[in-house]
């Protein structure tokens, strides 16, 4: 049993969020083999030798693009895990997360098709509110027990 | 208390999962000792001067599967933990994080080794089948809620 | 509701050091404006043109703190959350998240103002001694069980 309401929508965003991060994984490698730019010499010679071991602009670009989910996707899966605990409206809860989903899933795109500037940071911004947000949320919460 | 037999497989293939990647990352300093290859000034001057202040093709392999780590096994530490609480039969949850375990150590084997190509993809596909397995399982268990 | 004084020392600690990565992508934008120095061309253009689509090297040590950042916290997250549920004395686990947090704090200042080695090397031992202290608790928790 995975419990209430909130903890569900949290669990189906979070998710879909780490579905996403894998397919941007099977993006880059995809890239990589079309464009014939691997990061390893045993990779380059599987496909076609050693000259193919390179970098790539648009390699580089997805591996950016997969870093900066890391900085913020695997911390909201934290984040939002114990502001689940702390007991949110239902509204309120899945007001954050959807934001933080389709904040996330514009700044893929937005990475990925190179949008014009500022596209990709008004995605960043918009999905760090309900992170510091629930961040603060968590802080008040402990500090009413201390 | 930590709970039921599928939570405790969870913590122990998790935990050494952990230790793994601090391994990996005790390895990456000593190979810039050995090497003499340092990211930071600061450090290139300690052990011998800023000439050692430079890139190095094995620790840049070193970085590149501490990174794939982060990449896999970060979203398999929440994934493992959320799919222990769809209350899975013991015996099809201990298979799941047992190949994912499995594959993650070839992964990291076949990479500082740079075994021949395909390895280190095989074991990295092996590795996700589970986490993908997981996550659809996951999502059905809030489906079914929703 | 959050539970144990363990657990919302565990989570105020986190919390916090969550938000010291916030900041520090924060201080990453503000040294790419000032620097003129940006990782895409879209970005580079908005900000006077394509030229300043470059590296530069202070970017690079706010990237290598960031990345080392994820590395260790990440893991603490996992670590510390599962330490809890182990039922530790609190004295002893105040202990294990205090030093955690300012060996990291100390990291990431060491790192941004590049001080002196091994002032960062020091620090980043320091934070991971209660990490590989709460692996093995928990594996030791994990053992007596199976």
């Amino acid at each position: 049993m995975l419990g209430s309401e909130v903890w569900m929508c949290f669990i189906f965003y979070s998710t879909l969020l780490i579905l996403k991060m894998y397919i941007l994984a099977i993006i880059t490698g995809q890239v990589r083999l079309r464009k014939k730019a691997f990061a390893n010499p045993e990779d380059a010679e599987r496909h076609g030798g050693t000259q193919y071991c390179r970098s790539d602009p648009y390699v580089e670009r997805c591996l950016r693009s997969h870093r900066n989910d890391m900085e913020n996707i695997f911390p909201f899966l934290f984040l939002g895990a114990v502001y689940s605990m702390t007991g949110p409206l239902y509204s309120v809860a899945r007001i954050h997360f959807l934001v933080f989903f389709l904040g996330r899933v514009l700044h893929s795109v937005a990475y990925l098709l190179a949008l014009k500037a500022p596209t990709r940071s008004f995605a960043y911004v918009i999905a760090q509110v309900p992170c510091v947000s629930m961040a603060i949320q968590i802080l008040m919460d402990v500090a009413s027990f201390a």
